[in-house]
């Protein structure tokens, strides 16, 4: 007899939500305090594990006047929408590598912080700075995750080096990272494998961020958890940069754990996901189908859909003449 | 070493365009003859295997005067479009089981007929019904398929014996069809895996007919490749009733088969879809998500998006109140 293993949960599994964090990428984090506040307390209600409030990238490399306060994150900021942020739901920030996060003067001590998680994102070849990153973060009391970004172009030999290095460290999860969102579910289904073997024995968990270029990125996610991994983002509406990630309304109506609650959901994309300006787009649209084919960065993409001059079939037509 | 099978192909894997047919449940079948026109030469072009241009339905049932000709397809119509269709691409049509289609007074001889296969559609109740059409229909020198609808509503057993049944027939292939967009990549493999076993020596083959109400149709299409399916249904832009179907042009990325060329979608897209009427609507809106995970007909979603006193807030509460 087949065994129906999608109607039953794992109670350890942790969703993410990476709304303010991941769709920050399309307006420069300026999202007004009634919409972060709305995905907090929609998490809250909804039982997500951890919010990912924004970036921690450094003011000099971000100025404050072209970047709103959640790609700083700084701790008025916080605690102006979360206080002292008594209640179930986690915070996390997101901290790049490579210069762009000045970590050593602006992430405070976990205690007197409201954060509870450093997210570094690095790439192959940031992966000793990422561990610096982490070995820092944890030090300082933080859970730490390494999230390494575009595996899809990256050599296997590295990837797997690079997933033995977070082994090694101190870091709690390290995440899979479909930036470009190329990646079908066998290629997610390969790499999370790798991870899983990679740390075992060490206590540590394997996440998943998945990108919708292909309409992707819900199935991956689903792959990935299938495959073992338990620490799981998702945006509201699949709200994220290019065509977005995986949508927490489809990733709560999948997993079967009573203390999710999708319907809190539903009422944030009814009442306030619509207060966003117009011009805030995201989707699995023709030009990010395309780049994603092409495992490809979303820059271009994004480039061609803002201007005025372009179309996605000469878009097509110029990736082909550039490869 | 891991193998990397996305980069290789079946020679074998077929195609079908469902556009017309399919997205004929949004407009009644009125699509005009440029549409259609621009259809089949995108599909010639693109190197698709079949078209599925319309139903067969009967006029007493669905009158002229409501429904387009592609919900008849008689053959003054498609000769219309087609001439004698001197190509590769195979022509094919929907016939629904159960009294929608009469189809001893409508369907021609094959050698009278600029059709190749005709595809009948039916419920788990109604196979031997569908089973006497299919006979009917090779008889009179057609390809024929059977696709078993909203199995996802259907008893096991039920399924196994309508497709053991569809397994003595004369039938070239049978269709796992996900009626409701409610099924998850394991739910595909194990339907598939299952088809597979019952035609297993029959020379016949197994196809898929994927909805999107949660994203999921092009990824459960993936998977059924991967567990064998060789009859692969997608439609342009994803068009089709409700939240719509596999997108021709996501497929077409993932097939590896040189045959096969995605430019003239792209094509299609730019210029022949915008050509549709406005009101002409489909994809995974919410209220089709939320019919998907509650694994319910989309018509009530479907009425509700119609609806100016509706959202898909109510529509969720609804949803939970009637279950």
């Amino acid at each position: 007899m087949d065994k129906a293993p999608w109607i039953t949960y794992r109670p350890e599994l942790k969703v993410l939500d990476a709304t303010v964090r991941d769709g920050g990428l399309i307006n420069n984090s300026r999202f007004d305090d009634n919409f972060v506040r709305g995905v907090y307390e929609t998490c809250i209600a909804a039982g997500v594990d951890y919010m990912e409030i924004g970036y921690k990238n450094s003011p000099d490399v971000f100025p404050k006047k072209n970047y709103g306060p959640w790609r700083h994150c700084e701790e008025e900021d916080l605690r102006r929408i979360v206080g002292t942020n008594d209640t179930n739901l986690k915070l996390a920030v997101m901290a790049d590598a490579g210069g762009k996060c000045n970590y050593k003067r602006d992430i405070l001590p976990k205690k007197d912080s409201v954060l509870d998680l450093i997210r570094v994102a690095c790439y192959v070849h940031q992966i000793p700075d990422a561990i610096d990153m982490i070995e820092y973060c944890h030090e300082l009391g933080y859970e730490t995750t390494c999230n390494i970004m575009a595996v899809s172009i990256a050599q296997e030999v590295e990837v797997q080096q690079a997933v033995e290095e977070v082994a090694k460290s101190s870091a709690d999860a390290v995440v899979v990272v479909d930036s470009f969102g190329a990646m079908y579910s066998e290629q997610i289904r390969t790499l999370v494998n790798r991870y899983m073997m990679a740390i075992k024995g060490t206590g540590k968990i394997v996440g998943i961020h998945a990108h919708n270029n292909q309409q992707l990125a819900f199935a991956n996610t689903i792959e990935a958890i299938v495959c073992g991994a338990n620490f799981v983002d998702a945006t509201m509406a699949g709200i994220g940069r290019g065509a977005g990630n995986c949508s927490m309304e489809l990733l709560l109506g999948f997993l079967r754990n009573p203390k999710f609650h999708i319907r809190p959901v539903w009422e944030f994309l009814h009442k306030v996901m619509p207060t966003l300006p117009e011009d805030i787009e995201w989707g699995p649209y023709p030009e990010y189908i395309i780049s994603g084919q092409m495992n490809q960065h979303p820059k271009d993409a994004i480039q061609s859909r803002a201007s005025k001059d372009s179309n996605f079939l000469e878009f097509y037509d110029e990736c082909i003449r550039d490869m």
